[in-house]
């Protein structure tokens, strides 16, 4: 789509301005889901009641000032493991820099100028519970030459087939829904359909659990309204996501069920390790190897 | 490399002599190491003589007649879940069938004619003791118009920097060297030096372990000579490796060794999804998942 130099130049300005204030909605964001996930930690009647409530700890890490790709900026990792999350990580980065030769090719508007921005927050979260469905959520802002937003949800039920993990899952997908209506006639789903190929095991012929909505090049032209979408994809993480966690918190469950969690956690470790798109293109890039596995289940069994 | 034609036919015929011997040196040396293990399964005095001993089980695979890569042929798995060796799983496969067009561009031989012939034995051993060494051994012969072999063994100690690792390390390696030495001279050095750069974890710049040797495209021009040095790399693992086992069996272990141990451990399946050659391959060639994944570790935290 070639664009004239105006309208490139208004669309930089536009993408220019609003930087900072992305990066602020996913700190905020990053805050309220840690608000929501200790307040969860601090509710009792569950199994785990003995451990004391969990508390996120907050890493910071900074890119090394000149590397391969030429990136700068950092991050902040934030990990709890508490007693209903055995594990979660949210971790927010801002990095800038150039691309290096091989990723100009494919990067939209990176051909033109190498340079580019990408603020956003990722999150995983691994339950003690096996009934407890764990969840991954990331939404981020990309600026070269040209802006966009990528980002999505996913919900991954320890027994995918029972009707209690049907449910959950319906409502985090209603929550997800309601955003992209909001957005557009259709953006469900299309976004549900690239989320059901994206998270697909290509060599157990699998899917990673039971979907959610998954999109990337984000641009309508119109820069207000992707970026409320990109806030209300956030908002319907905290709405549905910590719901869904606090209704099953009561039941309790057997080692069997324990058991078969940790097999199931099994494919996850391999969808992130073999194929997920966002790990290896970190990985290769140099970013930090702690924030970037920080998916990984606590605990597995193969 | 040319050769002319006439040297070429030479060289097939006697790779073509050597398939059903090699193969069955693979079998063979199969049940030999089986065996070995199953032994160390009846020894007591050890902190699992509680549990019974442990047996492998095997399960034949078969590859689909007719698929993307043409590929035909099958395989045995052999994994046993016992008392001393928590996970080890010891594959035997006998493949035929024809490269991709991708892969005739790679393979040695393959662009002259797209056929292959492969057999192998490969074995992970995963050990309950984190004073154990876990370790990987593998051997293989392929044909396609030329004829080669390759494979290796590593030893992965969960305290790297300890006496006894090195200890152990160092008799591994010595069995190694020696079938090396009979080979040719420098083999040792070189072929360790292979394997180091092989088993690193370049996201984490971390070796897997402490080595062993690795080689591969092994035709020295004599098929006999070879196949000697394979043959003989097969019984320095049978020799070497169990007796590591056996001496540290009475040793007892406490619980924050074994936690150090399952996170060490994540580092063994970081390695084999994210890096190992093998494990790609066979995925990405619609490999048998099972066989390929049987060298992830039982039980992992990260």
């Amino acid at each position: 789509m070639p664009q004239d130099s105006q309208a490139d130049t208004t669309t930089q300005s536009a993408h220019e301005a609003l930087k900072p204030t992305a990066r602020a909605w996913f700190e905020n964001l990053r805050d309220q889901i840690c608000a929501a996930f200790e307040a969860i930690e601090d509710m009792s009647g569950h199994a785990h009641d003995d451990l004391p409530p969990g508390r996120f700890e907050r890493t910071a890490w900074q890119r090394p000032e000149s590397d391969e790709s030429g990136t700068k900026g950092g991050g902040v990792m934030s990990v709890m493991r508490g007693r209903v999350f055995e594990k979660v990580g949210v971790n927010v980065s801002t990095v800038h820099g150039t691309f290096s030769e091989d990723f100009r090719k494919t990067i939209p508007g990176a051909a033109e100028d190498p340079r580019f921005w990408a603020s956003g927050i990722s999150l995983v979260a691994h339950l003690r519970s096996p009934r407890v469905c764990a969840a991954h959520f990331n939404t981020r802002m990309l600026v070269t030459t040209k802006g966009w937003f990528g980002g999505g949800g996913d919900i991954t039920p320890m027994f995918p087939d029972r009707p209690e993990a049907q449910a959950d899952a319906g409502e985090f997908h209603a929550a997800f829904r309601a955003a992209c209506d909001g957005y557009r006639d259709g953006a469900y789903d299309e976004y549900k359909a690239w989320c059901d190929r994206y998270f697909h095991l290509p060599h157990r012929n699998e899917p990673r659990g039971l979907g959610g909505i998954f999109f990337d090049w984000l641009d309508s032209g119109d820069l207000t309204r992707d970026f409320t979408f990109v806030q209300n994809v956030g908002r319907a993480f905290l709405t549905s996501y910590p719901a869904v966690v606090r209704k099953r918190l009561a039941e309790p469950w057997t080692a069997e069920e324990r058991e078969a969690q940790l097999y199931r956690r099994g494919r996850y470790v391999e969808f992130n390790l073999l194929h997920d798109r966002g790990t290896l293109f970190g990985l290769k890039t140099g970013g930090n190897v702690e924030a970037i596995l920080m998916s990984l289940p606590p605990e597995v069994k193969w």
